[in-house]
């Protein structure tokens, strides 16, 4: 067998040449005699690995200097409890905008460190779709607004950044980080697990806005306070190094392919031939609103459930892999980041169309 | 260049055919079509490698049925927390037998949670021997007994097990795990960060006796608390999906050598070759007291400062990679894990012969 089309929502797809470049260092990296895997975190060539990745992550992402960035461990689900540990320290409340599954378990994580008020949601119509600004209640004394900008499960994205006046936004940008320009200064807080669009799962990235580090709860883990991981350039313990490794290689990667503004070309151009096909079909649709829908990750259904299965299968056969949709949604998902190649989206259409010819 | 003798205390040498095997599978694992990176830690192909990695594990450990094996990161500083945060819940005490900085720390981030008692302390002859189990000053109502079994910066181990009655032993292996057999039963919890013997940064390894998972402090963050962790097998969110399958190969290794038997004596064999040359060296001495000498890292000194950043500096043009001692320790330090080889310590003796000739 070869390489397939792999539409995993994470850990998921990564460009061939970062495998390859990975592959062919395994044993060397350049003159060092050994693996990147084997080296000490504190070691000089180690740690220009580590600051380089950094360095790019800045640059790609046009983080401000006023911008702390952290190489962190424990995924998206540490930061649900490292947020309100560190943030809600003021007035010990904070909003939260529920768009979906991981949204809703932040929420109720924040809810176990203070007053975790849902500012809006859409769970009445199934997360299809993205409360609008002006459906925000939002509550001025609160210590953050948290929302999540891509909704890996339901295919919704934040078509606007919300506005909270002094209120700093902390956004959930695992699934869509380095998909698209970013104006981080928006933003007070942005972290991400590593595993869809950055590298292997084992990396957390957050940016955090300088003067939000250094209060926290009582009883804060020291490996849970921003500061710790701050005043050790994150390395305060041993990083995932391999991974920071990776997540360098996957920068350099879309540095040659022009950066995010490109990259986010390349991502409309891919999402459009899939939801251009969605609105034309007779035989599938897509559950979500059109101005709230994701380009990262792509639902669509039958409406019948033998019928998604057969989808599912007979895909599966043609090498297109992991097109189940979440059991929250059902029907499909196709998860298209940054590493899924056009021609990877373009064959899936292709055989969609083929499938509704004969279904 | 080619590979060199990477002493490095960890990140640190890994065995040459895992590298081999994970660069031949970087771009396909198998018939998957896909790199074990790009796996939904969902998809059956990916479950199958990261069971198969726990069960290796129990198997070559010998763990009993009534321990739980997770598969966590943060490391063993988030370990530091994890455990008061998990143990001390009964009579909100613990204590700590202090032989070097990890066990400091340890015992320091547990005094935030609670009573952290110092049991014994070999800090005043700056950590170059094990306390003795009589000198133990034992609190019967302690809920637990805390250990660094392995002590990286200043070369002990422990050469026995503490007793300490009903009170659970609860052990840091990070720098021991799997080089020699242990009697699981006798320990409450064993944890180990994987960076040393058992695959990349990133992957923590926490086995514990099932009684002690389920009660946690008020405010524990979910991730924080093991019984998150046991009840879904590791997966409650995104695991370190690549570190497991890398431990899973060393286990491999370890299991085609013979298992923690054979790795053992290989180890036992491996340090002689250095202590007895160090103990009849006129030059170079060992600072620790023979019976608690580690197996894993071995400490040395000529005496003078000069003298052994020459001895660095040149082993280093030898290709005899971070053999630095640390800053808190000072001399030399060759740190020997499963993977270095026989043939790399008897180099090292060798030019550390020469070296003793010519200087």
């Amino acid at each position: 067998m070869s390489r397939i089309y792999n539409f995993s929502a994470g850990p998921s797809v990564l460009p061939e040449e970062v495998l390859k470049t990975a592959a062919s260092e395994m044993l060397e990296y350049r003159d060092s005699g050994m693996s990147v895997m084997e080296m000490s975190h504190r070691s000089k060539v180690y740690i220009s690995i580590f600051e380089d990745a950094m360095h790019k992550l800045r640059e790609v992402m046009n983080i401000p200097e006023t911008y702390h960035v952290l190489f962190l461990q424990g995924g998206a689900s540490t930061q649900f409890s490292m947020i309100p540990m560190n943030l809600m320290v003021k007035n010990g409340r904070a909003d939260y905008v529920v768009t979906g599954s991981w949204a809703e378990k932040a929420c109720k994580e924040g809810g176990r460190f203070g007053e975790a008020r849902i500012a809006a949601s859409s769970k009445d119509v199934n997360f299809s779709r993205i409360p609008k600004q002006n459906e925000l209640d939002l509550d001025p004394k609160a210590d953050y607004l948290h929302i999540c900008e891509n909704n890996t499960i339901f295919g919704t994205a934040f078509p606007y950044i919300p506005e909270a006046g002094n209120v700093p936004l902390v956004a959930d940008f695992s699934s869509c980080i380095l998909s698209k320009p970013v104006d981080v200064s928006r933003y007070g807080l942005i972290y991400a697990g590593a595993q869809k669009n950055m590298g292997p799962a084992g990396l957390t990235v957050v940016i955090v806005r300088e003067d939000l580090v250094g209060k926290t709860q009582e009883r804060t883990p020291t490996m849970l306070d921003y500061m710790t991981h701050v005043k050790a350039d994150s390395m305060y313990n041993t990083p995932p190094t391999y991974g920071a490794y990776i997540l360098g290689l996957v920068l350099d990667w879309i540095i040659g392919l022009g950066g995010v503004e490109a990259m986010a070309k390349i991502n409309r151009e891919k999402a459009s031939l899939l939801y251009d096909y969605l609105d034309e079909s007779t035989l599938f649709t897509c559950p979500v609103e059109k101005g709230d829908r994701s380009l990262m990750n792509i639902t669509f259904v039958t409406g019948k459930e033998d019928l998604d299965a057969k989808f599912v299968a007979d895909a599966k056969k043609q090498g297109f892999e992991n097109l189940k949709g979440h059991r929250s949604v059902g029907g499909m998902r196709a998860s298209i980041y940054n590493a899924m190649p056009t021609a990877g989206v373009k064959a899936l259409v292709e055989f969609m169309r083929e499938f509704e010819r004969n279904n």
